[in-house]
């Protein structure tokens, strides 16, 4: 990953079937202390038992598309027991999103182009 | 969706089971035409049958992540051979994308946050 260009890749496919928790939202203008609970979020995510991966953007225009893959439907709710504590330590977390939507998804197949495409013919 | 405010929202949770296609990607720096058939092909799904919305956004860093939500899994095989043709026309398209990674899966639940949380006690 070091070298030319941007620090990030897609998260790679892993194997079916796995699940994927995908959260989409807008913040307020009141989010303060939301980068930093984010980070701290992802932390703590990694290391609960069947996290897989994650990918994670948001647009200039603000809104914000985050997935998180998971061995399976059990470790998403563990993860959600564990979010939901650290979320209400966290004061502000209820101000931060004006809006928001969560789809939790079995996948049941994936693929990808990990290199470059280099003229085959 | 008009005034304060950016003019996006997240997609709405649809009525489970629906499907989502995650595709995750980060551009090469041969990126010229892209935006433009970005904005062509959504335009395009947005015409086909069994569309249900899309998420997308990339990050300053790079990565971009799109989700699109589909009624069933015909309706995705159905737009995939749309967008495989669309992209072939495209005669950029094999070297925008450095890296991706496509999931495809089942939401089997959803829930969302529509309104700025107001104060209840």
């Amino acid at each position: 990953m070091a070298g030319a260009g941007p620090h990030v890749a897609p998260a790679p496919p892993f194997a079916p079937p796995y699940w994927a928790v995908i959260f989409t939202s807008t913040l307020t203008d009141d989010s303060g202390g939301y980068a930093q609970t984010a980070e701290a979020m992802v932390a703590l995510a990694e290391r609960q038992p069947g996290y897989l991966g994650h990918d994670s953007a948001r647009d200039a225009n603000g809104l914000g598309v985050t997935v998180s893959y998971w061995r399976d439907e059990a470790s998403i709710r563990a993860w959600k027991r564990v979010a939901d504590h650290a979320a209400a330590q966290a004061a502000g977390q209820r101000r931060w999103y004006a809006a928001y939507t969560t789809h939790v998804a079995q996948v049941t197949r994936a693929y990808a182009k990990a290199e470059p495409t280099t003229r085959a013919s």
